[in-house]
């Protein structure tokens, strides 16, 4: 069983040293002093570590069942997600007018990544309850938003996402489940929906389903389709809990991992339902849970290679075995520690320099996403053009990075009782929910780049190239600043490419998408690891107490700006090679 | 379930078309001409297709069990064993006076490919026992020989290795297992072995164990350990089995993947064994097996990516999602299949071009140990080089490439029901076994490369030199010469940067090392992808009846030298920015 150390001094770096959120004029931010956040980090952390984490393997051992047609969680998961609840978590970032905290998402990120990181299928209830809580609020009509925003904030009742059916994964526009409208206003639902994550289980009384189908008089394809608010147990008008409606899990999914939550298949049977949003505007509803979802699962991505890394590193300085090269470092003992072999540094560095720039990422797009709920349109068409780099290159990058941790543990990392297997396993559904990475490269390419004029991309061009400029000549010029200039221009020359070459032939866009979505990734994180070595060395040159902390800082920016930054030349070149290699084949020729 | 397609119209290219085994002067090589080759492929692939795929989930899903002591194997592995078996497959390359075929050793990988892509964990049980078989023939008495040999020439009696203890894996010169020296010339054994791959098991009368341990006398460290035959049942002098041995099964480890084959917790409590080959030398005689071993992993990393991609290519075909940008492709139908998305594409050619250039890597790779067998030591110096290559850069790019073709699934391939899931779990082993892939890019940098005073890695390069020469100016000038040119520059500029620095700083070299294996590996396939291309330009000129099969080749061999080989450029760029950036924190950091 692995152990989770909550990363509280990283996150009040990332808070308060680089983005300053207390001196953000946002509602909200001013009360996110360095105690305040600290306490709540402390105290979200100390969950995380001592009833989250313990369950982790309990969780992917035992799995979920369905008897009767009951699903049952893992033991342990009920007491665990009462904690979460009453410690008021699943509330923090939610509208006071329906019994949140009102806190910034930021806040409420931050907190999340310690829950995914000890125990990613157990957050998966509340953090889907809180994607539907989101739609409800942006979509619900007062009616609806009282009924069941209340239960949803406390996680009384949770929430899921029901889009997937069998044959329509990625193309909703083929999807089959239908809506029929009563008298009462009401909508009758029927069909089947696949890979349910929450559907069903035992940590709350009821289960809000979000549910895609179509009512007669839409459009064909996407066009048709709305979004329907589908309780498992319908609400009386006194909030009671009323008859059960036409719901069922017909199935759970065995799958790679993420044992601990209920994958479900769901039947709906001429379910009772009500439209949430405009009817035939069903995608646009859906998309306000989406974003925020992957957001989530770019999150999810990084912090579930928090636990792997913070297990290899734990691993790699108390197994002994081998010599360094350059002398013995355990004289007295039998071998010395893994960590003294360069290529497990090489491991340990490349793992832990792109988990702190995720991080930094990941912040500063919960930091864009206040600003952009606060009414900031530049912070809203930046978040919209980095969401799809946090969900594909964070997931992608974080996969690999468990991949990395498990490889540490040699031998022992391929045994489940060690616990790097699970993480590897819990991780890979990142790379594929919320819209496969492939999807959101082709978000990126064929939709977020020329958004609103190509403004975003434009901006964050401006960005770096204007804090290349500040920082130009300082301390930090040649080991951040020159290499971040670098690739940038490698990033600009492929959207270039893309401009001269997509409008003949959009596969020469579409090509390059992934890679891409890659080289952006890595063009962020060189800008975020800018950012953070500038705050560090502000730190230093101001005589911060704890030198050790912001010395460490600069030396693993360094690592990630000379080793994992170079990457940009090669999808660069994978790019520009356009389309012909990649379209060259006839289908039968594979 | 997914299906599998044995390529023989591929691996009679790289036989017959680039490698010409039948015009090779080497023993049993002139029978291996095209029809020859056709027909042993042919069968072997039936056999593999029909009987060893349909099991591969079943072992998956079913592991094996211990009981009472006794290991079981998952149902219908006993009779699959004995169809390869009785088909003689296990005899293929052994040799003639214990009960072999004498054929090549390439042969025997090309049909063990197949196996291991139908199913890797049952192949195990095979592989293992020719490792094994292997040291046996090379350091054996001529007692031992008769007494062992023929029995595990036909998988009558199975093969295992035993290394790894619980506190030392890589670092086998703090291994405790002890063998006291008997008056009749045995020793008794007495230790525990863990991650005995094939261990113990229902598919044979008997396992015959080569245990690594300590007898008295010896120096520190790896200096006394000897190597011993330890079999589960003694073997009386007429060949028949004996007592049972103080050898058992302390336990199933359970395992991320390779669920069908037995890795056992292996107890010697006394247990009677023979030394094989000289007191205190049991490292060489077991590097004997583990050269081969580590060619056998390579395989396994590339052979396992086969299935996977083979379903993932199939699934694209079949998939019915999204339009293609340029037009339906299938108008008639409810959404064209997922191969006409260009990034779906990319997948597909990253995974093929790799594939294709694997085998072509190992194949040469099993040339080159046939004519070291032969005397040859300008060849046994090349495999010896590449061997860590191949086991490396195969088993982790073949890990990729499941992930690529899994992710081709969307959430359908995160479910266990499709079997994607199995083939990531499964190939992961392989970047583990044998040497952990950094301990194979240790071997490489900190040994290899010097070796016999760097006279394999100069003829290494010369090939690449003259192979560049030859068809310098030729049709395959831009797509093929002159992107190898450019990587092969690469990697001599690696090789350079650690003459020049790991002498002061080893380190240096180290920190380099696991991208120095890659890249290196990347130059290997570039060079196998150039061979490829001018034979199947030659096939093309010559006007070559299946024109189809020789353009795909060039079109896949294309999008290699397109899209895979710029790797060079970012790992030389890790390499030289040397150990500093590695090295800089302290173990408390991290």
């Amino acid at each position: 069983m692995t152990a989770y150390t909550p990363p509280v001094q990283d996150m009040q770096f990332v808070l308060h040293d680089v983005l300053k959120v207390s001196e953000s004029p946002l509602p909200g931010h001013a009360e996110l002093d360095r105690e305040f956040t600290a306490a709540v980090l402390e105290a979200a952390g100390q969950l995380a570590a001592e009833v989250l984490a313990p369950l982790n393997a309990v969780g992917d051992r035992e799995g979920c069942t369905l008897e009767n047609g009951v699903v049952r969680t893992p033991t342990g998961f009920d007491g665990a997600f009462a904690a979460i609840r009453d410690g008021g978590w699943t509330a923090l970032d939610c509208d006071p007018e329906y019994g949140g905290q009102g806190m910034p998402y930021l806040l409420g990120l931050a907190t999340g990544e310690m829950f995914v990181s000890a125990n990613m299928a157990l957050n998966m209830y509340q953090g889907l309850t809180h994607g539907a809580y989101s739609a409800i609020h942006a979509h619900g009509t007062d009616a609806q938003k009282q009924t069941y925003l209340p239960r949803m904030v406390s996680c009384e009742w949770t929430g899921t996402m029901n889009l997937t059916e069998p044959h329509a994964g990625t193309d909703l526009g083929m999807l089959r489940t239908k809506a029929e409208p009563q008298e009462d206003g009401s909508y009758l639902i029927t069909g089947q929906k696949i890979f349910i994550s929450a559907g069903d289980h035992d940590l709350a009384e009821n289960v809000i389903h979000l549910v895609l189908a179509k009512a007669p008089g839409g459009g064909e394809g996407t066009k048709g389709i709305s979004l329907f608010i589908v309780p498992k147990f319908l609400v009386n008008a006194d909030g009671s809990l009323g008859e059960r409606n036409r719901v069922s899990v017909g199935n759970l999914e065995e799958k790679m991992g993420i044992h601990g939550n209920a994958t479900c298949v769901m039947n709906y049977d001429g379910a009772k339902g009500w439209l949430l949003g405009d009817l035939h505007k069903g995608m646009r509803a859906m998309f306000t849970m989406m974003n925020e979802a992957r957001m989530g699962v770019g999150l999810q991505g990084y912090a579930c290679a928090v636990g792997a890394y913070q297990a290899a590193a734990n691993y790699a300085r108390e197994r002994l075995q081998g010599r360094a090269v350059t002398g013995d470092a355990n004289p007295k003992g039998p071998a010395d520690p893994l960590i003294v072999h360069p290529d497990i540094r090489r491991s340990l560095m490349d793992q832990k320099s792109f988990l702190e720039g995720a991080r930094m990422l990941a912040f500063w797009g919960a930091h864009l996403i206040d600003q952009a709920h606060n009414g900031d349109k530049a912070a809203d068409g930046m978040i919209s053009l980095l969401t799809p780099v946090i969900k594909g290159f964070l997931t992608d990058k974080g996969f690999d990075t468990t991949v990395l941790a498990q490889q540490v543990f040699g031998g022992h990392g391929y045994i489940e009782e060690q616990g790097m297997s699970q993480f590897v396993r819990d991780t890979r559904i990142t790379m594929i929910y919320e819209g496969a990475n492939g999807v959101q490269a082709l978000d990126l390419v064929g939709r977020k780049l020329a958004a609103d004029g190509g403004k975003p991309i434009m901006a964050f061009f401006e960005m770096v190239k204007d804090f290349c400029k500040e920082n130009a000549g300082g301390p930090l010029a040649a080991d951040f600043i020159e290499p971040l200039k670098a690739a940038s221009k490698d990033l600009q020359a492929a959207g270039m490419f893309f401009m001269e070459n997509g409008m003949k032939n959009p596969n020469a866009a579409l090509a390059g998408s992934y890679d891409f979505m890659h080289l952006f990734g890595h063009v962020a994180l060189g800008l975020m690891w800018g950012r953070m070595a500038v705050a560090a060395q502000a730190a230093l040159d101001a005589g911060a107490a704890d030198a050790g902390f912001y010395e460490t800082k600069l030396a693993t920016g360094r690592y990630y700006m000379a080793r994992q930054l170079p990457m940009t030349a090669t999808h660069l070149a994978r790019i520009k090679s356009g389309a012909d290699p990649v379209m060259a084949l006839d289908a039968a020729q594979f």
